[in-house]
């Protein structure tokens, strides 16, 4: 490998994804990976610190993302109005990345429980880290967690739909529309 | 110990959770458990599985109150009013038990990743089978899922607040309250 190395993170994230894919994770290893992106072992443990990193790297930027959009919202916002501007942030990060890319993602995550438990311990992170935002700007108990844990349900079934439906639309659209359907759920009848 | 054993298991409780609540979970052991209740150890096994039932034995039973309640909801009920009877089943079943060792067992979990991973997937699989149950009264997708976890998360702080709080509420007051506020949380400003 020379020096220069166009988009082997990228190369990297793609096989990797397609060993998860046709291999399941635990049978996949770093070396596997690095081989079928056509790099070294060395190159792919400069980008990513291990396999799962490769699933969960972009994590910290997200929730930094989101907790910014929350912070930034108009005083006047209700609570949902402004966890739904954290969705927003989210929907306008997420949304760059490659529809086909983010599905195999998630049916590599669906398929084994770790890190299934992974992902659900990274929205019960983003939930408790949006409560705390909400209650800086007045939110009290426990409204300030009842908002943050139903936009991390909306984030979850948004970024679901947006990967495994035909349809079209973009990330952004699915998640306005699924905060609405979020308040048509609990109106009284 | 003689065959006739009053509230044995009853004892085995308060002694599990005296001795998670001292030493920790982890350092806790069934032969301990049972010294303290002043039973066999045989006769902890005869009612728990492992310590671990000691706090989740009831799970299944909760489980099952739940979903009959959201069964039995009238037909004209929107979702959250469906899941709202679930949580009154819910606090039915759980207002019986002894406030102080709630608070005790609330605590256990909290101090243990591995239990709170626990208690977090056995809520995660009542919002799903929830969600299922919605789904037969004709509640479309995404709103199934929406009033189901919605729902869970208003029962985890419902019981928190009843067991933690001084305020001498039963928990089916509590929780009707706690059904209110996600209301208002919802509200567009």
């Amino acid at each position: 490998m020379g020096r220069w190395e166009p988009d082997s993170r990228g190369r990297l994230q793609e096989a990797a994804l397609a060993l998860f894919s046709e291999r399941g994770f635990d049978q996949t290893t770093a070396a596997q990976i690095a081989a079928r992106a056509g790099v070294t072992e060395r190159t792919f443990f400069r980008h990513f610190a291990d396999k799962r990193e490769v699933l969960f790297g972009g994590s910290v930027l997200l929730g930094e993302r989101i907790i910014e959009g929350v912070e930034n919202a108009p005083g006047a916002d209700g609570p949902l109005d402004a966890v739904s501007r954290g969705l927003d942030a989210a929907a306008d990060f997420l949304g760059e990345s490659r529809r086909d890319l983010a599905r195999q993602r998630q049916s590599v995550i669906a398929a084994n429980p770790e890190l299934r438990e992974r992902e659900l311990a990274k929205l019960a992170d983003y939930a408790v880290r949006v409560a705390a935002t909400l209650r800086k700007r007045g939110v009290s108990e426990p409204q300030a967690i009842f908002a943050s844990e139903a936009g991390m349900t909306v984030l979850r079934v948004a970024v679901d739909r947006w990967a495994n439906e035909e349809d079209g639309r973009d990330l952004a659209d699915i998640m306005r529309d699924s905060v609405a359907e979020l308040r048509s759920v609990t109106v009284r009848r």
